[in-house]
């Protein structure tokens, strides 16, 4: 396998990002794939926002994972910032590759580079493995998560 | 009891924010309300974001509450947006008076006018009584929330 390239993704990304979104049990009946129109809004979002990182891994020219990092700015903590993962996707080719870790691990490496004094995410209660995965990546599962569809 | 208002954090509230987040069995070791000025500087941070929003409940001129809402755009679930809520501190003279649900309720109809699909947030593991209030205002404990300190 080719060299990891970690970079912002950008429009031209986005059909396979959402490939990826969509190839999930959780995400298959979330996502629409065959109209990228709202993605390219969001995405223009996102590249405005300088507290977004929205980024994809590049191997031999095909995007394989993609990564979304927030910088959340907060007053507790003596007015620190947090980082908060979101959307971490492998492609189906790529797991058990490495890929993971190195995506984590590029989140805490620009965290710490943004000053955050913690990163978090959440991982859907029947995603297992995923929490395994976190705990060997030093992520402590302190908290409960809770979320509200509106 | 006088009526209750809430409205964006100012410099003048940062010295009865600071002490509601320092009064807390968690935050007592992390929080330095003698020296403001960390504060200060992160307050001008989440001021200057349109998607941070560092309200205050207020009753007869006193902060008696407060909560941070963070707007995160993302490319999942269609380009939809998602809001997290962090920092939630009620003053101890109104515990039991409902103000926690006057501020949930606030950060979720902030949430919906900002086209926000899902409101999430997590909680220290350790604080159940919080993780009833939370199922009694219509979240789900769907997540583990993992943290990485930095």
């Amino acid at each position: 396998m080719g060299d990891l390239e970690i970079r912002p993704a950008a429009a031209a990304d986005l059909s396979a990002i959402v490939a990826m979104l969509a190839d999930d049990p959780l995400g298959a009946q979330r996502e629409s794939p065959d109209d990228l129109s709202p993605y390219l809004a969001a995405l223009q979002r996102l590249t405005a926002d300088p507290n977004q990182h929205l980024v994809v891994a590049v191997r031999d020219d095909r995007v394989v994972g993609t990564l979304q990092l927030t910088v959340i700015p907060g007053l507790s903590r003596r007015g620190s910032a947090r980082s908060i993962v979101e959307g971490v996707r492998i492609h189906a080719d790529e797991r058990g590759s490495g890929l993971g870790t190195r995506l984590i691990e590029w989140a805490i490496e620009e965290s710490r580079g943004q000053n955050c004094q913690l990163v978090q995410l959440t991982s859907d209660n029947t995603r297992t493995d995923a929490h395994r995965f976190y705990e060997r990546l030093g992520f402590t599962a302190s908290h409960v998560g809770f979320k509200l569809q509106l």
